[in-house]
């Protein structure tokens, strides 16, 4: 099957027979894709790439992997508080995923399915031979001025963070065989690492209160210093009540437990400031959203991030968060 | 080196150095970029992506592929009439890629030139360890209705093609030893195959004018294919005039010159349709753009492809167009 007969086939049926918004002006099929922003909206652009071997495991199931290479972008417009309108897809593929029409069409169904709860339309892309290779670019709209950015905490804020952490990492760890874990906690917490639920409905209803904001695909310690040298602040966290954030209930040792939740990667949860006087409207956005948020430290003037265990003391270790080119979080204490 | 440096290293001091339009409101830096479309215009948007081994080779020189990975996608928008506004950038690296700092800085050199002379801002975008990968993304600037569409030829119309063809696909050829050609022809024959220029001063110069329009990447008669399938019509081409156009004088057979011209791909030249009445207002877009156009047929109610030698003659064979998954130019007569 040539690549202009995959294209067609598999994604564009798809494409064609879902919803899409107004602002989609062109879709699949020309040179580029169309996109008409309205009136006091702007365009939030983001885009992110996935390998074999380092983002998703070879064996990954491909529903799964079109659920999650959606997912790790939606989650980047819900940081910025953007509400999804598109996505391009490129997509390298060997021979034998190619010729795979299963593969292609788990694949495109998981993808699909995700873009459809969104209304999120796929608008054009590319295909390729290649080693397996999934890029997308996601757009969104959000009104000017509105988008909390990394930039916007200050001193005495709370420091806030939705849903759970570790569980990914846990996963992860116990897939590649460095921890045993009974089957039916592998299933919940492999659930968080290849379908992770991206909280755009959280991000909308944070519009306007959060101070800043960020999403976490490479561990909570590393991704907060972005925040923090951007807006040139510090921050003191409870690592105790973080740690209390891994959903399942694994057998873990306390140093298992803070590395996973602190530096595990791929949460795709959203780690946010606001100020104290502002604590109400954080819990009714997150009610709204349907969203759990736990409240886990303050911003502090003084540079630096300090984490503190639940009886108060400091915790030493380089919680620095996952680095792709080392292939594992980088020194988890 | 980690990624996080890596980016910031090599990408981002040259693109906060680089000037951008007043609609790129926020850069990279953050979850997502910030795009403002003014009143009146809408994004034209595409996605590219290049891979090792097939749309360049593994010897290719880092600024060369630089260049040619933001002039692909480039090209997209020309097609489109749309002026370039801002890309993101993904891309894949192996370590001995990742840690090379020369080739880094001379890959980062030959996009962010290129992108310079078209004011287009580098926003944002992802590094990751893997398989060399070049995903781009791109955004322009057209207004409503103004973009010539590939479902826009009617019959009667003129078929125009820009510049030279062929002659990426001749450098292909001789660099894979499967033809031999003098240095100083392969050097000429090279540079349209490493560097392609896009025709973006063109593709604005036709807004209003062009009917329809389409780059040509995959080869004349495939591209054609495509404008044909969309627009229900079918042409008329001087497969002896479209021969003509291989830019270097190397010695091939006649087959050998309608292939690489009508079926070479990687030409990167717009091929367009315009009613008779309009060829002086084509000439003119072309001198105002200091670009040769030809005209090489004609759009013809009867659906269908055919292709006339010098002498009249119809022309058989398979010209069907290059095809990333088999490899080669599939069906070359």
């Amino acid at each position: 099957m040539g690549e202009f007969e995959l294209i067609e086939r598999v994604f564009r049926r798809r494409a064609d027979a879902a919803p899409r918004r107004a602002q989609v002006v062109l879709g699949i099929g020309d040179d580029c894709a169309l996109l008409a922003a309205p009136p006091g909206q702007q365009l939030a652009v983001s885009s992110d790439m996935l390998v074999e071997g380092r983002h998703f495991l070879a064996e990954v199931e491909p529903a799964a992997l079109g659920h999650k290479a959606l997912a790790v972008n939606l989650s980047d417009l819900a940081a910025m508080g953007a509400q999804p309108l598109a996505f391009t897809l490129a997509l390298a593929l060997p021979p034998e995923r190619a010729g795979d029409a299963a593969w292609l069409d788990a694949f495109a169904g998981g993808l699909m399915q995700l873009a459809a709860e969104h209304g999120c339309a796929l608008i054009g892309g590319d295909t390729t031979a290649g080693p397996l290779n999934v890029c997308i670019t996601v757009f969104g709209l959000v009104p000017p001025g509105q988008a909390p950015r990394r930039d916007g905490a200050r001193a005495d804020e709370d420091l806030w963070v939705s849903g759970a952490l570790g569980d990914a990492r846990l996963a992860l760890e116990a897939l590649r065989g460095g921890l045993a874990l009974p089957p039916g906690l592998l299933a919940q917490a492999r659930q968080r690492l290849e379908r992770p639920t991206p909280r755009i409905a959280l991000g909308l209803a944070l519009r306007g209160t959060a101070s800043s904001c960020i999403d976490l695909s490479d561990g909570l310690a590393g991704d907060l210093q972005h925040v923090l040298r951007a807006s040139r602040v510090g921050a003191s966290v409870d690592a105790g009540t973080v740690a209390g954030l891994l959903q399942t209930p694994a057998p873990l040792t306390p140093q298992q437990r803070y590395a996973f939740t602190l530096a595990g990667g791929d949460d795709y949860e959203l780690l946010f400031t606001a100020p104290p006087d502002r604590r109400a409207a954080v819990l009714a956005a997150a009610h709204a959203a349907a969203t759990p948020v736990t409240r886990i430290g303050q911003i502090t003037a003084a540079p630096g991030l300090v984490l503190r265990d639940a009886q108060g003391r400091a915790i030493t270790g380089n919680f620095a968060g996952f680095d792709h080119f080392s292939g594992h979080a980088t020194g988890t204490a």
